[in-house]
Protein backbone atom coordinates (compact mmCIF):
# COMPACT_ATOMS: atom_id res chain seq x y z
CA UNK A 1 0.00 0.00 0.00
CA UNK A 2 3.28 2.21 -0.04
CA UNK A 3 2.67 3.62 -3.37
CA UNK A 4 -1.03 3.89 -2.79
CA UNK A 5 -0.21 5.98 0.38
CA UNK A 6 2.08 8.11 -1.14
CA UNK A 7 -0.54 9.00 -4.80
CA UNK A 8 -2.58 9.90 -1.44
CA UNK A 9 -0.44 12.18 0.11
CA UNK A 10 0.74 13.71 -3.22
CA UNK A 11 -2.95 14.53 -4.29
CA UNK A 12 -3.13 15.84 -1.13
CA UNK A 13 -0.43 18.16 -1.28
CA UNK A 14 -1.18 19.66 -4.27
CA UNK A 15 -4.78 20.26 -3.60
CA UNK A 16 -4.16 21.80 -0.60
CA UNK A 17 -2.00 24.57 -2.38
CA UNK A 18 -4.20 24.85 -5.14
CA UNK A 19 -7.66 25.18 -3.08
CA UNK A 20 -6.49 27.40 -0.30
CA UNK A 21 -4.40 29.90 -2.94
CA UNK A 22 -6.90 30.00 -5.68
CA UNK A 23 -10.57 29.07 -3.85
CA UNK A 24 -12.36 25.74 -4.46
CA UNK A 25 -14.83 26.89 -7.17
CA UNK A 26 -11.38 28.06 -9.51
CA UNK A 27 -10.00 24.67 -9.04
CA UNK A 28 -11.29 21.50 -11.39
CA UNK A 29 -10.26 18.09 -9.74
CA UNK A 30 -8.30 17.61 -13.35
CA UNK A 31 -5.79 20.76 -12.71
CA UNK A 32 -5.48 18.77 -9.37
CA UNK A 33 -4.57 15.43 -10.95
CA UNK A 34 -2.37 17.47 -13.62
CA UNK A 35 -0.36 18.95 -11.23
CA UNK A 36 0.32 15.87 -9.52
CA UNK A 37 0.87 13.50 -12.15
CA UNK A 38 -1.81 11.09 -11.73
CA UNK A 39 -5.08 10.03 -13.40
CA UNK A 40 -8.19 12.05 -12.37
CA UNK A 41 -10.19 8.99 -11.47
CA UNK A 42 -7.54 8.56 -8.71
CA UNK A 43 -9.22 11.63 -6.60
CA UNK A 44 -12.64 9.51 -6.88
CA UNK A 45 -10.59 6.09 -5.49
CA UNK A 46 -9.29 8.06 -2.46
CA UNK A 47 -11.13 10.85 -1.60
CA UNK A 48 -14.83 10.07 -3.01
CA UNK A 49 -15.33 13.27 -4.65
CA UNK A 50 -14.00 17.10 -5.18
CA UNK A 51 -15.42 17.98 -1.26
CA UNK A 52 -14.21 15.16 0.06
CA UNK A 53 -10.71 15.65 -1.34
CA UNK A 54 -10.81 19.61 -0.28
CA UNK A 55 -11.53 18.34 3.40
CA UNK A 56 -8.88 16.10 3.43
CA UNK A 57 -6.74 19.30 2.95
CA UNK A 58 -8.24 20.76 6.18
CA UNK A 59 -6.72 17.54 8.27
CA UNK A 60 -3.53 19.06 7.48
CA UNK A 61 -4.53 22.34 10.17
CA UNK A 62 -3.16 22.46 13.54
CA UNK A 63 -5.51 23.30 16.34
CA UNK A 64 -4.75 26.55 18.71
CA UNK A 65 -3.72 24.73 21.87
CA UNK A 66 -5.16 26.70 24.97
CA UNK A 67 -1.91 25.15 26.87
CA UNK A 68 0.34 26.25 24.58
CA UNK A 69 -0.47 29.93 25.64
CA UNK A 70 -0.30 30.70 29.00
CA UNK A 71 -1.37 34.82 28.63
CA UNK A 72 -3.39 36.65 25.45
CA UNK A 73 -0.05 38.74 25.17
CA UNK A 74 1.86 35.36 24.13
CA UNK A 75 -0.54 35.22 21.26
CA UNK A 76 0.04 38.30 20.45
CA UNK A 77 4.00 37.49 20.22
CA UNK A 78 3.46 34.11 18.49
CA UNK A 79 0.97 35.30 15.54
CA UNK A 80 3.71 38.74 15.14
CA UNK A 81 6.09 36.07 14.36
CA UNK A 82 4.20 33.24 12.23
CA UNK A 83 2.85 36.39 10.01
CA UNK A 84 6.62 37.36 10.06
CA UNK A 85 7.98 34.64 8.98
CA UNK A 86 5.28 33.94 6.03
CA UNK A 87 6.47 33.44 2.85
CA UNK A 88 6.46 36.53 0.54
CA UNK A 89 4.13 35.78 -2.18
CA UNK A 90 0.28 37.17 -1.62
CA UNK A 91 -0.95 33.34 -3.15
CA UNK A 92 1.41 31.04 -0.67
CA UNK A 93 -1.07 28.32 0.74
CA UNK A 94 -1.72 29.87 3.75
CA UNK A 95 -4.45 28.80 6.59
CA UNK A 96 -5.51 32.44 6.09
CA UNK A 97 -5.83 32.73 2.21
CA UNK A 98 -7.65 29.52 2.81
CA UNK A 99 -10.02 31.06 4.74
CA UNK A 100 -10.09 34.75 2.43
CA UNK A 101 -10.57 32.35 -0.18
CA UNK A 102 -12.91 29.23 0.56
CA UNK A 103 -15.34 31.14 3.50
CA UNK A 104 -17.90 33.02 1.15
CA UNK A 105 -17.74 29.59 -1.11
CA UNK A 106 -21.38 28.18 -1.65
CA UNK A 107 -20.33 24.51 -1.52
CA UNK A 108 -17.51 25.11 1.15
CA UNK A 109 -18.31 28.27 3.19
CA UNK A 110 -19.95 26.10 5.55
CA UNK A 111 -17.28 23.49 6.32
CA UNK A 112 -14.69 26.05 6.83
CA UNK A 113 -16.91 28.73 9.15
CA UNK A 114 -16.71 25.53 11.03
CA UNK A 115 -13.46 24.33 11.17
CA UNK A 116 -12.28 28.22 12.06
CA UNK A 117 -14.43 28.06 15.22
CA UNK A 118 -13.62 24.47 16.23
CA UNK A 119 -9.66 24.72 15.31
CA UNK A 120 -9.07 28.58 16.31
CA UNK A 121 -12.22 30.98 17.35
CA UNK A 122 -12.74 28.54 20.32
CA UNK A 123 -8.81 27.96 21.32
CA UNK A 124 -8.47 32.17 21.12
CA UNK A 125 -11.60 32.50 23.23
CA UNK A 126 -10.42 30.53 25.95
CA UNK A 127 -7.05 32.23 25.87
CA UNK A 128 -8.51 35.78 25.54
CA UNK A 129 -11.18 34.74 28.15
CA UNK A 130 -13.73 36.98 26.03
CA UNK A 131 -15.72 36.04 22.73
CA UNK A 132 -15.58 39.58 21.78
CA UNK A 133 -12.29 40.36 22.20
CA UNK A 134 -11.40 36.97 20.45
CA UNK A 135 -13.68 37.97 17.45
CA UNK A 136 -11.54 41.55 16.98
CA UNK A 137 -8.10 39.46 17.72
CA UNK A 138 -9.12 37.41 14.32
CA UNK A 139 -10.87 39.82 12.73
CA UNK A 140 -7.48 42.38 13.06
CA UNK A 141 -5.38 39.62 11.74
CA UNK A 142 -7.95 38.91 8.92
CA UNK A 143 -8.00 42.77 7.82
CA UNK A 144 -4.42 42.90 8.24
CA UNK A 145 -3.53 39.84 5.81
CA UNK A 146 -5.98 41.38 3.71
CA UNK A 147 -4.53 44.81 3.41
CA UNK A 148 -1.03 43.23 2.78
CA UNK A 149 -1.44 40.09 0.37
CA UNK A 150 -4.64 40.96 -1.48
CA UNK A 151 -4.32 44.92 -1.85
CA UNK A 152 -0.73 45.17 -1.41
CA UNK A 153 -1.50 48.82 0.22
CA UNK A 154 1.53 51.33 0.37
CA UNK A 155 1.07 51.65 4.64
CA UNK A 156 1.49 48.46 5.32
CA UNK A 157 5.29 48.24 5.72
CA UNK A 158 7.94 45.18 4.22
CA UNK A 159 6.96 41.89 5.56
CA UNK A 160 9.06 40.90 8.62
CA UNK A 161 10.49 44.50 9.41
CA UNK A 162 10.63 46.36 12.38
CA UNK A 163 7.70 48.44 11.31
CA UNK A 164 5.83 45.77 9.84
CA UNK A 165 5.75 43.89 13.21
CA UNK A 166 5.18 46.70 15.42
CA UNK A 167 1.83 47.91 12.66
CA UNK A 168 0.86 44.15 13.31
CA UNK A 169 1.24 43.91 16.88
CA UNK A 170 -0.70 47.85 17.71
CA UNK A 171 -3.91 46.14 15.91
CA UNK A 172 -3.43 42.67 17.67
CA UNK A 173 -3.25 44.28 21.16
CA UNK A 174 -5.89 46.82 20.74
CA UNK A 175 -8.25 43.95 19.66
CA UNK A 176 -7.50 42.31 23.31
CA UNK A 177 -7.72 45.45 24.91
CA UNK A 178 -11.01 46.31 23.67
CA UNK A 179 -14.13 46.32 26.20
CA UNK A 180 -15.37 43.21 26.36
CA UNK A 181 -19.40 43.23 25.89
CA UNK B 1 -31.76 55.00 -27.10
CA UNK B 2 -34.60 55.27 -23.93
CA UNK B 3 -34.61 50.95 -24.52
CA UNK B 4 -30.85 50.17 -25.48
CA UNK B 5 -30.38 52.52 -22.24
CA UNK B 6 -32.45 50.84 -20.17
CA UNK B 7 -31.51 47.38 -21.13
CA UNK B 8 -27.76 48.62 -20.62
CA UNK B 9 -28.41 49.72 -17.09
CA UNK B 10 -30.14 46.65 -16.55
CA UNK B 11 -27.57 44.60 -17.09
CA UNK B 12 -24.98 46.48 -14.89
CA UNK B 13 -27.54 46.68 -11.82
CA UNK B 14 -27.66 42.66 -12.28
CA UNK B 15 -24.14 42.08 -12.99
CA UNK B 16 -22.95 44.63 -9.97
CA UNK B 17 -25.53 42.06 -7.93
CA UNK B 18 -24.05 38.89 -8.87
CA UNK B 19 -20.16 39.94 -9.82
CA UNK B 20 -19.75 41.75 -5.95
CA UNK B 21 -21.68 39.18 -4.20
CA UNK B 22 -20.11 35.39 -5.92
CA UNK B 23 -17.22 37.13 -7.16
CA UNK B 24 -16.04 37.24 -10.67
CA UNK B 25 -14.95 33.65 -11.89
CA UNK B 26 -18.12 32.40 -10.13
CA UNK B 27 -20.53 34.18 -12.12
CA UNK B 28 -21.00 33.73 -16.14
CA UNK B 29 -22.36 36.20 -18.90
CA UNK B 30 -25.13 34.13 -19.26
CA UNK B 31 -25.93 34.20 -16.01
CA UNK B 32 -26.21 38.45 -15.77
CA UNK B 33 -28.59 37.90 -18.72
CA UNK B 34 -30.81 35.48 -17.61
CA UNK B 35 -30.98 37.26 -14.38
CA UNK B 36 -31.86 40.76 -16.48
CA UNK B 37 -34.09 38.66 -18.93
CA UNK B 38 -32.38 40.19 -22.09
CA UNK B 39 -30.00 38.36 -24.33
CA UNK B 40 -26.53 37.33 -23.36
CA UNK B 41 -25.59 38.35 -26.91
CA UNK B 42 -26.39 42.40 -25.56
CA UNK B 43 -23.56 41.82 -23.01
CA UNK B 44 -20.68 42.07 -26.17
CA UNK B 45 -22.50 44.81 -27.40
CA UNK B 46 -22.68 47.47 -24.45
CA UNK B 47 -20.12 46.27 -22.77
CA UNK B 48 -17.58 44.63 -25.38
CA UNK B 49 -16.75 41.72 -22.98
CA UNK B 50 -17.40 40.18 -19.50
CA UNK B 51 -14.37 41.95 -18.59
CA UNK B 52 -16.20 45.37 -19.65
CA UNK B 53 -19.49 44.56 -18.06
CA UNK B 54 -17.39 44.27 -15.19
CA UNK B 55 -15.24 47.71 -15.47
CA UNK B 56 -18.84 49.27 -15.92
CA UNK B 57 -20.00 47.84 -12.41
CA UNK B 58 -17.38 49.48 -10.93
CA UNK B 59 -18.43 52.92 -12.19
CA UNK B 60 -21.19 53.03 -9.06
CA UNK B 61 -18.41 53.51 -6.50
CA UNK B 62 -18.59 56.58 -4.75
CA UNK B 63 -15.19 58.07 -3.90
CA UNK B 64 -13.88 58.98 -0.57
CA UNK B 65 -13.72 62.92 -1.03
CA UNK B 66 -11.36 64.18 1.51
CA UNK B 67 -13.30 67.49 1.42
CA UNK B 68 -16.59 65.78 2.73
CA UNK B 69 -13.97 64.80 6.05
CA UNK B 70 -12.35 67.71 8.14
CA UNK B 71 -11.03 65.16 10.53
CA UNK B 72 -10.27 61.74 10.50
CA UNK B 73 -12.52 61.29 13.43
CA UNK B 74 -15.40 61.93 11.17
CA UNK B 75 -14.19 59.28 9.39
CA UNK B 76 -14.73 56.77 12.05
CA UNK B 77 -18.22 58.27 12.43
CA UNK B 78 -19.25 57.71 8.96
CA UNK B 79 -17.73 54.56 8.71
CA UNK B 80 -19.89 53.44 11.73
CA UNK B 81 -22.68 54.60 10.73
CA UNK B 82 -22.43 53.16 6.81
CA UNK B 83 -21.31 49.53 8.41
CA UNK B 84 -24.38 49.76 11.19
CA UNK B 85 -26.59 50.71 8.54
CA UNK B 86 -25.88 47.96 6.11
CA UNK B 87 -28.36 45.14 5.12
CA UNK B 88 -28.36 41.79 7.76
CA UNK B 89 -27.71 39.47 4.51
CA UNK B 90 -23.92 38.12 4.26
CA UNK B 91 -23.75 38.36 0.64
CA UNK B 92 -25.41 41.57 -0.39
CA UNK B 93 -23.24 43.51 -2.67
CA UNK B 94 -21.69 46.21 -0.75
CA UNK B 95 -18.02 47.63 -2.38
CA UNK B 96 -16.62 45.74 0.78
CA UNK B 97 -17.84 42.41 -0.44
CA UNK B 98 -17.05 43.67 -4.23
CA UNK B 99 -13.38 44.04 -3.00
CA UNK B 100 -13.31 40.76 -0.46
CA UNK B 101 -14.31 38.39 -3.47
CA UNK B 102 -12.60 40.01 -6.54
CA UNK B 103 -9.51 41.62 -5.47
CA UNK B 104 -7.51 38.29 -5.24
CA UNK B 105 -9.08 36.92 -8.52
CA UNK B 106 -6.68 36.38 -11.47
CA UNK B 107 -8.60 37.69 -13.90
CA UNK B 108 -10.07 41.41 -12.38
CA UNK B 109 -7.53 41.22 -9.13
CA UNK B 110 -5.69 43.95 -10.61
CA UNK B 111 -8.23 46.52 -11.64
CA UNK B 112 -9.60 46.18 -7.64
CA UNK B 113 -6.66 46.95 -6.27
CA UNK B 114 -5.93 49.90 -8.29
CA UNK B 115 -9.76 51.13 -7.99
CA UNK B 116 -9.41 50.15 -3.74
CA UNK B 117 -6.47 52.82 -4.06
CA UNK B 118 -7.41 55.63 -6.38
CA UNK B 119 -11.24 55.49 -5.11
CA UNK B 120 -10.52 54.68 -1.20
CA UNK B 121 -7.00 54.41 0.11
CA UNK B 122 -5.83 57.65 -1.65
CA UNK B 123 -8.75 59.56 -0.12
CA UNK B 124 -8.20 58.24 3.63
CA UNK B 125 -4.43 59.02 3.57
CA UNK B 126 -5.02 62.58 2.48
CA UNK B 127 -7.14 62.70 5.66
CA UNK B 128 -5.53 60.86 7.76
CA UNK B 129 -2.18 62.21 6.93
CA UNK B 130 -0.39 59.22 7.47
CA UNK B 131 0.14 55.78 5.03
CA UNK B 132 0.59 53.52 7.41
CA UNK B 133 -2.43 54.35 9.66
CA UNK B 134 -4.87 54.61 6.71
CA UNK B 135 -3.58 50.85 5.77
CA UNK B 136 -4.44 50.05 9.19
CA UNK B 137 -7.57 52.21 8.75
CA UNK B 138 -8.76 50.16 5.60
CA UNK B 139 -7.46 46.78 7.18
CA UNK B 140 -9.66 47.37 10.28
CA UNK B 141 -12.73 47.71 8.29
CA UNK B 142 -11.92 44.76 5.75
CA UNK B 143 -10.93 42.14 9.14
CA UNK B 144 -14.03 43.59 10.89
CA UNK B 145 -16.12 42.63 7.95
CA UNK B 146 -15.02 38.97 6.91
CA UNK B 147 -15.52 38.43 10.54
CA UNK B 148 -18.83 39.76 10.76
CA UNK B 149 -20.33 39.03 7.17
CA UNK B 150 -18.37 35.75 6.21
CA UNK B 151 -17.53 34.12 8.94
CA UNK B 152 -20.16 35.02 11.27
CA UNK B 153 -18.00 35.06 14.63
CA UNK B 154 -20.20 34.86 17.56
CA UNK B 155 -18.11 37.39 19.57
CA UNK B 156 -19.28 40.21 17.20
CA UNK B 157 -22.34 41.99 18.58
CA UNK B 158 -25.96 41.96 16.53
CA UNK B 159 -25.19 44.05 12.99
CA UNK B 160 -26.53 47.91 14.25
CA UNK B 161 -26.56 47.36 17.94
CA UNK B 162 -24.41 49.38 20.42
CA UNK B 163 -22.21 46.90 21.05
CA UNK B 164 -21.80 46.25 17.23
CA UNK B 165 -20.45 50.31 17.12
CA UNK B 166 -18.74 49.93 19.84
CA UNK B 167 -16.67 47.43 18.54
CA UNK B 168 -16.05 48.86 15.05
CA UNK B 169 -15.48 51.73 16.58
CA UNK B 170 -12.63 50.47 18.83
CA UNK B 171 -10.64 48.73 15.94
CA UNK B 172 -10.90 52.26 13.82
CA UNK B 173 -10.02 54.79 16.04
CA UNK B 174 -6.98 52.87 17.17
CA UNK B 175 -6.18 52.43 13.94
CA UNK B 176 -5.63 55.65 13.45
CA UNK B 177 -4.18 56.18 17.06
CA UNK B 178 -1.64 54.07 15.80
CA UNK B 179 2.19 54.68 16.03
CA UNK B 180 2.82 56.57 12.74
CA UNK B 181 5.96 54.92 10.57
Amino acid sequence: MKKGQDTRDLLQTHARRLFWSKGYSNVSVREVAKAAGVDVALIARYFGSKLGLFEATLDTLKKINPDDFPTADSLVDVFVELFSNAPKEGTEASPISMILLNANDSDVGTIVARIQYEYWQSGLEKIIGSKSQAALFFAAMMGFSVGQKILHLDGIAELGSDEYRAQLRHMLTTAIASPDF
